[in-house]
Protein backbone atom coordinates (compact mmCIF):
# COMPACT_ATOMS: atom_id res chain seq x y z
CA UNK A 1 0.00 0.00 0.00
CA UNK A 2 1.01 3.34 -0.47
CA UNK A 3 -0.08 6.85 0.60
CA UNK A 4 0.77 9.75 -1.81
CA UNK A 5 -0.06 13.35 -0.58
CA UNK A 6 -0.60 15.45 -3.72
CA UNK A 7 -0.11 18.65 -3.96
CA UNK A 8 -1.95 21.15 -6.70
CA UNK A 9 -1.08 24.83 -7.40
CA UNK A 10 -1.90 27.61 -9.43
CA UNK A 11 0.78 28.49 -12.12
CA UNK A 12 2.15 31.46 -10.37
CA UNK A 13 1.23 33.82 -13.96
CA UNK A 14 -2.38 32.84 -13.02
CA UNK A 15 -4.79 35.15 -10.71
CA UNK A 16 -6.19 33.55 -7.39
CA UNK A 17 -8.98 34.63 -6.70
CA UNK A 18 -9.77 33.02 -4.00
CA UNK A 19 -6.07 33.86 -2.41
CA UNK A 20 -6.58 37.62 -2.41
CA UNK A 21 -9.68 36.56 -0.55
CA UNK A 22 -8.37 35.06 2.14
CA UNK A 23 -5.72 37.67 2.26
CA UNK A 24 -8.22 40.28 2.50
CA UNK A 25 -9.48 38.41 5.25
CA UNK A 26 -6.54 37.86 7.46
CA UNK A 27 -6.14 41.61 6.77
CA UNK A 28 -9.63 42.45 8.02
CA UNK A 29 -8.25 40.00 10.94
CA UNK A 30 -5.41 42.15 12.19
CA UNK A 31 -2.73 39.95 10.22
CA UNK A 32 -0.81 42.86 8.20
CA UNK A 33 1.75 41.07 7.82
CA UNK A 34 0.15 38.98 5.48
CA UNK A 35 1.86 39.85 1.81
CA UNK A 36 0.48 36.89 -0.52
CA UNK A 37 -1.72 34.19 -0.39
CA UNK A 38 -1.63 30.96 -3.13
CA UNK A 39 -4.52 28.84 -2.44
CA UNK A 40 -4.44 25.33 -3.76
CA UNK A 41 -5.37 21.92 -2.90
CA UNK A 42 -4.07 19.32 -1.03
CA UNK A 43 -5.15 15.21 -1.75
CA UNK A 44 -4.36 12.27 0.29
CA UNK A 45 -4.64 9.17 -1.60
CA UNK A 46 -4.13 5.80 -0.21
CA UNK A 47 -3.25 3.10 -3.22
CA UNK A 48 -2.61 -0.52 -3.78
CA UNK A 49 0.73 -0.98 -5.90
CA UNK A 50 3.39 -3.55 -6.00
CA UNK A 51 6.68 -1.51 -6.20
CA UNK A 52 6.92 2.64 -5.52
CA UNK A 53 7.94 3.06 -9.62
CA UNK A 54 4.90 2.04 -11.13
CA UNK A 55 2.56 3.70 -8.08
CA UNK A 56 4.61 6.92 -8.88
CA UNK A 57 3.66 6.34 -12.65
CA UNK A 58 -0.35 5.75 -11.28
CA UNK A 59 -0.14 9.12 -9.65
CA UNK A 60 1.32 11.03 -12.20
CA UNK A 61 -1.38 9.90 -14.58
CA UNK A 62 -4.07 10.83 -12.26
CA UNK A 63 -2.99 13.94 -11.98
CA UNK A 64 -2.46 14.73 -15.50
CA UNK A 65 -5.80 13.25 -15.75
CA UNK A 66 -8.10 14.49 -13.39
CA UNK A 67 -6.69 15.92 -10.38
CA UNK A 68 -4.61 18.91 -12.02
CA UNK A 69 -5.85 21.23 -14.75
CA UNK A 70 -2.39 20.94 -16.69
CA UNK A 71 -3.53 24.50 -18.66
CA UNK A 72 -3.77 26.35 -14.95
CA UNK A 73 -2.18 24.34 -12.66
CA UNK A 74 1.35 22.31 -11.13
CA UNK A 75 1.21 19.26 -9.58
CA UNK A 76 3.67 17.78 -7.01
CA UNK A 77 3.66 14.73 -4.85
CA UNK A 78 5.23 12.87 -2.22
CA UNK A 79 4.73 8.94 -2.10
CA UNK A 80 5.27 6.68 0.95
CA UNK A 81 4.93 3.31 1.57
CA UNK A 82 2.62 2.23 4.33
CA UNK B 1 10.15 37.72 4.79
CA UNK B 2 8.66 34.09 5.57
CA UNK B 3 7.23 31.43 3.43
CA UNK B 4 3.95 29.22 5.34
CA UNK B 5 2.82 25.97 3.82
CA UNK B 6 -0.46 25.49 5.37
CA UNK B 7 -2.10 21.98 5.14
CA UNK B 8 -5.75 21.90 5.90
CA UNK B 9 -7.14 18.57 6.25
CA UNK B 10 -10.34 17.21 7.54
CA UNK B 11 -10.31 15.02 10.52
CA UNK B 12 -10.27 11.13 10.02
CA UNK B 13 -13.78 10.80 11.51
CA UNK B 14 -15.25 13.03 9.25
CA UNK B 15 -17.03 12.67 6.04
CA UNK B 16 -15.39 13.62 3.05
CA UNK B 17 -17.83 13.57 0.15
CA UNK B 18 -15.77 15.52 -2.02
CA UNK B 19 -12.82 12.65 -1.38
CA UNK B 20 -15.49 10.36 -1.91
CA UNK B 21 -16.57 11.80 -5.80
CA UNK B 22 -12.70 11.94 -6.50
CA UNK B 23 -12.05 8.83 -5.77
CA UNK B 24 -15.60 7.44 -7.63
CA UNK B 25 -14.20 9.94 -10.92
CA UNK B 26 -10.22 7.77 -10.28
CA UNK B 27 -12.55 4.76 -10.61
CA UNK B 28 -14.09 5.19 -13.49
CA UNK B 29 -10.79 6.31 -15.44
CA UNK B 30 -9.23 3.04 -14.65
CA UNK B 31 -7.47 3.74 -11.44
CA UNK B 32 -9.53 0.81 -9.92
CA UNK B 33 -6.09 0.77 -7.53
CA UNK B 34 -6.98 3.92 -5.50
CA UNK B 35 -8.82 2.81 -1.94
CA UNK B 36 -9.16 6.03 -0.63
CA UNK B 37 -8.48 10.13 -1.54
CA UNK B 38 -8.94 12.30 1.23
CA UNK B 39 -9.77 16.26 -0.21
CA UNK B 40 -8.28 19.13 1.70
CA UNK B 41 -6.39 22.53 1.37
CA UNK B 42 -3.21 23.95 0.65
CA UNK B 43 -2.29 27.58 1.64
CA UNK B 44 1.60 29.23 1.00
CA UNK B 45 0.92 32.22 2.63
CA UNK B 46 4.20 35.09 2.43
CA UNK B 47 4.35 37.12 5.19
CA UNK B 48 6.90 39.73 6.79
CA UNK B 49 7.78 39.08 10.25
CA UNK B 50 11.33 39.92 12.84
CA UNK B 51 11.97 36.51 13.80
CA UNK B 52 10.65 32.84 12.74
CA UNK B 53 9.04 32.26 16.01
CA UNK B 54 6.58 35.10 15.88
CA UNK B 55 5.97 34.18 12.25
CA UNK B 56 4.87 30.98 14.14
CA UNK B 57 3.22 31.79 16.00
CA UNK B 58 0.93 34.78 13.71
CA UNK B 59 0.46 31.63 11.47
CA UNK B 60 -1.16 28.94 14.22
CA UNK B 61 -3.42 32.34 14.89
CA UNK B 62 -4.14 32.61 11.57
CA UNK B 63 -5.27 29.12 11.13
CA UNK B 64 -7.24 29.20 14.39
CA UNK B 65 -9.00 32.09 13.05
CA UNK B 66 -9.85 31.97 9.40
CA UNK B 67 -7.99 29.25 7.45
CA UNK B 68 -9.41 25.89 9.30
CA UNK B 69 -12.38 24.61 10.89
CA UNK B 70 -11.40 23.64 14.48
CA UNK B 71 -14.65 21.55 15.05
CA UNK B 72 -13.87 19.39 11.94
CA UNK B 73 -10.71 20.14 10.27
CA UNK B 74 -6.64 20.12 11.42
CA UNK B 75 -4.37 22.02 10.55
CA UNK B 76 -0.43 21.52 10.26
CA UNK B 77 2.38 24.13 8.64
CA UNK B 78 5.34 24.50 7.45
CA UNK B 79 7.31 27.65 7.97
CA UNK B 80 10.78 28.88 6.12
CA UNK B 81 12.68 32.19 5.77
CA UNK B 82 12.88 33.33 2.17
Amino acid sequence: MFRARVYVTLKPTVNDPQGLTIRGGLHSLGFESVEDVRAGKYLEITLEGDDKASAEKQVTEMCQKLLANPVIEDFRFELRET
